[in-house]
């Protein structure tokens, strides 16, 4: 164990915590060192969360900032707009812990525009600029480099993967559509009526549409690599009845000077080389992804519009895993340490 | 609309008095005079309930003992506890309104074990005794002079079907061992960790095990029945991944004196002539019984050990609906009025 | 009895048969007077359907056409493709016998198209001018009068609702984008792997991407009304781990002369005077249509795009519903006659 | 890669076999080096399983029993009945290779019974004996020593773990009644009714009631354990509408001999120790074991009535990852190489 990375997990009792507790619990070079959670200080991690019988024997701690000299990096899985309070603190007062975020709070440098999708006062401005993006994927080489990052959000994971191997050759133009289906794993561990079984075991509707937050980390980091060309993004996010998996489809204009033959090139340029990100023939499917860190994409064209479609695991591609990933690099790991792990085919 | 019969439901804001308005609002022989309900006085029903969009044009009103004397009869969907408190008034304004009490605060005779099982004070236990006890099936002349109906629960009625044709004939002996599978509508419409989706979506879970407070209504009813006799029963109630149902297996050892086909007898005896008990072959199974007053049953038998399962739908002939048939009975009805309804076959 | 209408079902086995069954075996004003199935001969309808155990007696009957000389009317539920054949027969030697067609073989004019999305030769092209497309709210006054209705897709059905009342007015345009989600029923009866519980219980996926053959009724339906103007249709059809139910979703650019408020107007002229399509704020939710023949639509714009909404039930408002509500204007009763079932809260 | 052990798995497209293909595909210590399927010879395995995409690169083989003299150990996919003629032959042939039989040929020494179950004739009689039992837990040491070890089936994994604490103190005595909920990947991979999803997805039913073929397997096993005492096992199994997970629930009957306490002690006995059975508070939960190899178990008492319950997954505990826990004491290695992966806590 002496050799390990020691890591700890603010707020592991979130779905997004528990989840990169399940993840570290078996990673070959990580020590879970600590893991805090508000309202079971005390408690065995066990006791709450009986999938971890044999596998995590530690205590919830109550969070303080001292906790980070005792780790060489942390998750930060706090509550959006909690967490940006704390991280400042942990920011000034240990600066060598390296830190993912996994909370929303420095995902976008707009931070009028975040202000008006979260609904509340961004109170850490000056500190976002220290935050790289984590799309894995498309900042690899700053994410090595970094000290501190800002984990994506769900769906953005799933609207970046679809829609930033056009936007980095600057082909996204005119109006983009897409709608993600999520399951009910993205609302969160707190019970409400839109994940109320009885009201949610059959049911599909839609939510926050054209107004989702993940709409201000998407454009930016979308925009900065298309260049000057211009195009809207519509979003609209939907809920489905089951419990962990994103499916997404968009609407893709394709630039006229484009044929669907250098679409695949863009896109198989951009995912043939990864290991998390698969193109698949016929038809992404959620199973196939769920419970890893995989995502499984397809694109379709007719005349000049592309269809592309996206599956992957809301609670690991879409939060604990790739904040994982993250961290593997940040660390000098190999990015998918503790990841390779494939979905059961049914 | 003149000469029918007028009802109101109060509480109709659970899942039980939902579907009590949803079956009343189809009703051809009674008029839904009001509905009740503390949080949303002033609401039309169809804005949180757009189910009942172009069937329930009412507002929600605030109950009140007044509200009785507009009414020939009211379903009272009030919580367990807090119901006595109400009705005891509105029986001594009101003494001629009809009311069935979907609650469990009149169902059992047994005041003490009652206050030991929902873990509360009986306060209107000299009301008791004016109420009947609602197994239609075998209450049903009862039911029809009854001013007062204790409308059974959910998982009691499915031991009730299982077991009290064996008890009509005082053969219900030593130990018998049932558990029923509810889906999560059986909860109620407040959102908890049990029936938070993520974490009741593909769960199987049991709670109280050996004593779910339903043991005190059924154990009295059937002892009532079953003459000298003793049994011993053991209730494991489970909860599974769905929304609507019960499914419901017993373990009643025969008395050596009775073959299968006694028991046979027995059961077709009490079921054969009804229109909502059927016996079927193979298995029941769930489906064909969710949204509807039905339940189906099977029993097989090997040596001296009968299993009996019974499948209904925890909300209609487990609640609202049997509701109904009593409201029925009691207004001198049919007593299947408004509730033929069958099934999808998916 | 005397006066009901009498009315057989051909193919009563399939989803969309037995949906009809249950449908017509509470119907006031019809009488069921035969079933037929091509597998079941002899055996009663309940042995294979315990959902309709005390509702419907009958025997499953060999479909012969001198059954229809027996019946006012019949629902035709046989195979695509294979319902031509026997329509034709029934046409020629029973003319005054009405029928609704519930496959895809009469839906559509464009013969050609239809013989390249359906992969089959058409073998009965010069009946098809025989027929009314059934989408009831557009085309009422000509299915009163018609003697053959060619009922809706299920698919097609949930994008004529979204999609006409732009076209009334000539106003599609540009490029309209539509992705629909189904619940596995709408693959029928026939066990495969893509609906096999264990492949199907957990999963989305895509398929026909951009080429489902609904296209070949819907683009021709809603471009006869839409004048002069052009529009293309992109369609992703999708499935999801549920039994009944299409979620919709069209992304609808608005022609720049329009506004939200036209919008509006347009639809609401189109919707606040039916009985099975409701306007719904907020979102369309699958779980307050299931079962009924409701459809629920919501629209939302931003800048020049127009998301529309709508959720139904693909067996009720896109098959056996739909059917009933066709039959009866065919009849000359009232629209709604046994079909006003409000879906449960839950 | 040179110095692991080689393992083959045949029948590797069928739910346990491609169950055991992700176990295997990350398994430390051991190298895949060949799969086998009948119907898909020449495909790449991630062209059918998607979700093995860049986790196994090999082409599924025809099998033969030549293949066996490539590999350390197979562990055999093949459906029940048939695989006995295939594993006689390896077993004449190859008798250096070991086996794991993950079918129900080899798993009874009650043959008679066996064929009375099975319904077909055991044509490896003379093979059955060179078969240890492979309930890892109560079967180590032989299991150790053993050339060919017999996969204990699924449903027969929760009763050998809720009854076997009790029959190795020779404590199961009177009439035991179990019934068990399995999920829909336990009929496995060929589409029928029962599995087919619009008839699964929201049903309960039971099915071979009292008759179950994993009797005759369990039955066996714990009588020889039990001494002379004597208890009859009626077993019921049912079918839930989820995929994966099996949900146990035993009425035992109490030597009155015994109380809760000598229970306990017997259970804690026989688990405490165990990597993969943990004894848990309250109730197992089937979200906590589902896609693992662990298995929780709960016990509560009342009167002279034990309850038992117990929650695996029917694919891992309950086939291919109780296969592996076998396989590796086989091997020589750590019986939890390669199978330590927690759940998900939703």
């Amino acid at each position: 164990m002496g050799n390990k990375f020691k890591v700890g997990i603010a707020g592991a009792t979130g779905y997004i915590g528990s989840e990169a507790m399940r993840i570290l619990s078996t990673h070959p070079d990580i020590e879970l060192a600590w893991v805090t959670s508000e309202s079971r200080v005390g408690r065995k991690v066990w006791e709450d969360f009986p999938n971890l019988l044999g596998f995590v024997r530690d205590e919830f701690r109550q969070f303080e900032p001292e906790l980070l000299s005792e780790v060489d990096a942390a998750i930060m899985c706090l509550p959006h707009g909690g967490a940006m309070e704390t991280i400042k603190q942990a920011v000034d007062k240990f600066p060598n812990t390296k830190l993912v975020d996994a909370s929303g709070d420095f995902r976008s440098p707009r931070l009028d525009k975040w202000e008006e999708y979260y609904k509340t006062r961004h109170t850490a401005r000056e500190y976002q600029g220290k935050f790289v993006y984590g799309f894995t994927e498309f900042n690899r080489e700053k994410i090595k480099q970094a000290q501190y990052v800002a984990n994506p959000g769900c769906f953005a994971t799933s609207l970046n993967i679809l829609l930033a191997p056009f936007a980095k050759h600057g082909e996204l133009v005119g109006e983009v559509c897409v709608n993600a289906y999520t399951g009910s794993s993205g609302a969160g561990n707190k019970p409400v009526h839109t994940t109320h079984h009885p009201e949610r075991g059959q049911n599909v509707r839609a939510y926050k549409v054209l107004e989702h937050q993940h709409l201000v980390e998407v454009v930016p980091f979308l925009e900065d690599m298309n260049d000057a060309n211009e195009f809207d993004l519509f979003f609209v996010p939907q809920s489905g009845p089951w419990v962990r998996g994103i499916f997404a489809t968009a609407f893709i204009p394709l630039d006229q000077r484009h044929s669907l033959a250098t679409v695949n090139e863009m896109v198989r340029d951009a995912y043939e080389p990864e290991n998390f990100i698969h193109i698949v023939e016929g038809s992404p499917e959620m199973r196939m992804v769920q419970n890893t860190n995989m995502a499984h994409v397809t694109y379709r064209a007719q005349g000049d519009m592309l269809v592309g479609m996206c599956a992957l695991d809301n609670l690991v591609k879409g939060g604990a895993g790739q904040a994982v990933q993250n961290l593997n690099l940040m660390l000098g790991l190999d990015e998918s340490t503790g990841l390779m792990h494939p979905a059961g085919y049914v």
